[in-house]
């Protein structure tokens, strides 16, 4: 395996060399509305504040283990500047088969940022498994299948092309889920998958920087940016207060728990992503908040005893916990209030069209679903 | 007492849980202009900023002690995301009340986070000394006593809503050390209140952080931005540079003290932040900047020795240097300032304002010195 | 020698407080038209940016050798304080002179930053061979010689006054290499010079750091933000995948090397520092970095062995190879593609003027090497 992984190890500048040849190409003849790629974005500002945060943030967030503090980091940068070029590639392509208007300029960037997000996140899920090679094969894969799932989204489904964008953390998790599932056991004599205090510092660290930036993130597409702005920091501010409380509560002594803070305190975000614009109310945010958080300790704390040695989930930084099942939640919150706000506006007569509205979601999930373990074979 | 404390710190969760119900009940029922809460707020960038800045440089900037690295970063966290909605629900229950107009969405948002800076600079006089639990409840004392202070200035003094929020510093600082005097000396032997290299080289980084956004800080409330900025960067230049100075000189072998710097540098900002969005002329911020970093570094070379032990003064991270004494001489020089300003405009005529005026300010000190001296019974 | 120096070392108090009241004095008298120095400036988070990574960024990049943790951090800071004063005095002096017209506000603040990175990059020539009083005698010298020079391009070759500020990175490169090239050998026995594997990390996320803010640098001072942003992420976005892609092919086992990400990862953002706002097509942003990236990690590769011995070049963080080489690169594309503009504009008719084009640019090349051979002299 040595001498395959060697000349497979080799091959991998060529990959990347191959790929920006793609992509310079494509910016070389594909371009026909050249004049329109300066086009005006009026936030820079949270562009900026995603991209410090998925190349800092992240990269501080995945150090959990002792021996990844550079791999973790350094690869996690070369995987978002890889992918944003890809995901950008990607989604050229997809306008030249006439399938979507394209986001140009800064937008089509910010549009790219935010899919690599789902890259970053399957990261956790597989870290200190895969070696760069594989890691940057999942990055590939993952984006195109990403991609794709999308453009089902949008062509059969006739879902809007931002909401679309919305299923990437939901997607990134159960992706790298079904990818770490196909690696083998690790060994228990290898110390490779201990965190240290010091690690562990660092991912906390890690953490409060993407809480502090997430406000960005969740308003950086959409047009209501102070209703998401504020959703997301109500939904933010409540989960990471109940991260405390219930960390304090499930362990025996009272302590403040690491692993549950670390996993706790993003749920809010990501189960707010989903409706962050759309929510009126700042108390459903919060109420939304609270219950990511419960969610994920209370998965954190019960579901890894009884559910991973079935399943065999290997679930290095807990990324189930802390995208997955807070996304579920979101999808569903999600599902249930454009259900009672269509449902308040028809007075509850149009049924017809609220089951497909259900439909519509549902769909959505076995999407997800089924591109997981599509990808969990390929990988594997 | 240790059962006592078990008790009291089981009981924690409890409380934060009774908050966050009080807190979603507040924004469940008592809204009654509920379309106004997601008004524009043009100034989300500066909202950011601060966020960053108090969460994460003051985070840094208290790891001053070797063994209180995560305490200082996670409890900082828990201390910021619990006050600013403890904040946010004090100022309306004002409003409730009749008292002011409330700032809505996100501005109402900056101004709690403004307020919770008053906690963390208390944080830091009572770090290695107070244990979660009682750093919880001296925050939620401290947020409580500062509106009612802020409310009397603006009820019966007549100060403006703004510059009320101006006294943070102030208040934070001496409400911190009449806590802290109440603690019992810790025994010598003990080396928990070492600084080693290393969280020494992490508090001066966290000082350089809180320095950086410190401009935004100061500008985030305020309508005219431009002067704002632009005084607090020419003070907060100055301070650098005199506190660099400073050091070396104080110093026997010419050597930078790291501890001067850590005090001295903020200490312009702190100095201006009364007065930044009204100074006129650059040179004025910049001697402010001067006299603020010069009595910070004398203050911490001379009273140290001579003050303290008589007055049992414990001061962990020196916060009495940091943002006691500039903040006092900013209050001073804001009294001045406005009085000359008074002054020139009605030509030295009528005095009687000038006297109330003075007495206005005069009064907001009796305030913050009373309101320190009780809280410092109350937390005893 | 060691008492000489330490007369030298307590004299640095009196010369910092001196050009404070320099300063002072200036902002007290010399201004005629003090109600425009508060004039508005929009782009006020992308000054905020550059603030941070100026002071924050370029202070952990350099802080590649293990000793010098602090040094690297608190004097760049010192160093970035005193160079925005310095800086703004100088420009204001030049104004006094009736040499140009000046910039007010947050703008002269903008470009007084912009002027301090080349004090920043030539630091990184000489870290660990000055002490801290060389160094801040070099910073106030270069200063003073980068607007000499860019004062000669502005009158005599006419260039635009922002394309002078673009020099910086040349300036600064060469500047450091001519001043450390006057410093004494090391001797091998010393480890002053060893990196460890920390402060490599530590180098590495500053390198990050910069790089999520480098799109910030090349528009803070441009009209055409759009355009800067966008060529300036796709130069940095190929010039970091290039970096990588090298790296794994010059080291014999396919391993990425620090050093060469290190250096490499910037050098896109460099070379497209001149062109950024005049771009108009994407892929030449992107030719431009990946040249950018592949002469860096080339020249890093050749160069380091054959060169440096016999020109006794001494380069502790490769300054060299990071910004000064990218910067011809960028200088060089940046007469090409103007040449071809104009060439294309007027048909290849107005040779002439053509020529003249050509002779300012080499003008502005001859204009740096010397005053960095003058400076290496002086400071020698």
């Amino acid at each position: 395996m040595s001498s395959y992984y060697l000349n497979f190890r080799t091959s991998i500048p060529w990959v990347i060399l191959f790929l920006e040849l793609v992509f310079l190409i494509r910016f070389l003849f594909f371009f026909t509305a050249v004049d329109n790629i300066y086009c005006s974005f009026d936030s820079y500002p949270e562009f900026q504040d995603v991209s410090h945060m998925v190349v800092f943030g992240f990269g501080f967030f995945l150090m959990v283990l002792r021996r990844y503090g550079f791999s973790s980091t350094a690869f996690n940068f070369l995987i978002v500047v890889l992918g944003v070029q890809c995901s950008v590639l990607l989604e050229d392509l997809l306008h030249f088969l006439k399938v979507e208007e394209n986001a140009v300029g800064l937008k089509s960037l910010a549009k790219a940022l935010v899919s690599v997000t789902a890259v970053v996140i399957s990261t956790g899920a597989v870290l200190g498994k895969a070696n760069p090679v594989q890691l940057i094969v999942m990055a590939l894969v993952e984006l195109i299948v990403f991609n794709v799932s999308r453009w089902i989204n949008r062509t059969f489904l006739e879902v809007g092309s931002e909401l679309t964008l919305r299923h990437v953390h939901l997607f990134g998790a159960y992706f790298g889920l079904a990818v770490a599932s196909r690696f083998p056991e690790p060994s228990p004599g290898l110390d490779k998958n201990r965190s240290t205090p010091k690690s562990d510092l660092f991912s906390v660290l890690g953490t409060v920087f993407v809480w502090v930036f997430w406000p960005s993130f969740n308003s950086v597409l959409t047009d209501s940016k102070e209703e998401a702005v504020l959703n997301t920091y109500f939904a933010l501010a409540v989960s990471a207060v109940a991260a405390f409380m219930l960390s304090a509560l499930t362990s025996k002594d009272g302590k403040f728990s690491m692993t549950h803070i670390h996993s706790a305190v993003l749920a809010g975000g990501v189960t707010i992503s989903y409706t962050a614009p759309s929510i009126s109310h700042p108390w459903i945010a919060m109420i939304l908040g609270l219950l990511g958080s419960v969610i994920t300790i209370l998965g954190s704390h019960c579901l890894q005893r009884c559910l991973n040695p079935p399943l065999k989930i290997q679930d290095t930084s807990g990324v189930h916990f802390t995208f997955g099942l807070p996304a579920l939640l979101g999808a569903l919150a999600a599902v249930v209030l454009s259900v009672v706000k269509e449902g308040t506006h028809a007075q509850w007569n149009d049924l017809s069209s609220l089951g497909l509205l259900i439909f519509v979601e549902v769909a959505a999930f076995c999407q997800t679903l089924s591109t997981a373990l599509v990808t969990g074979f390929v990988t594997g």
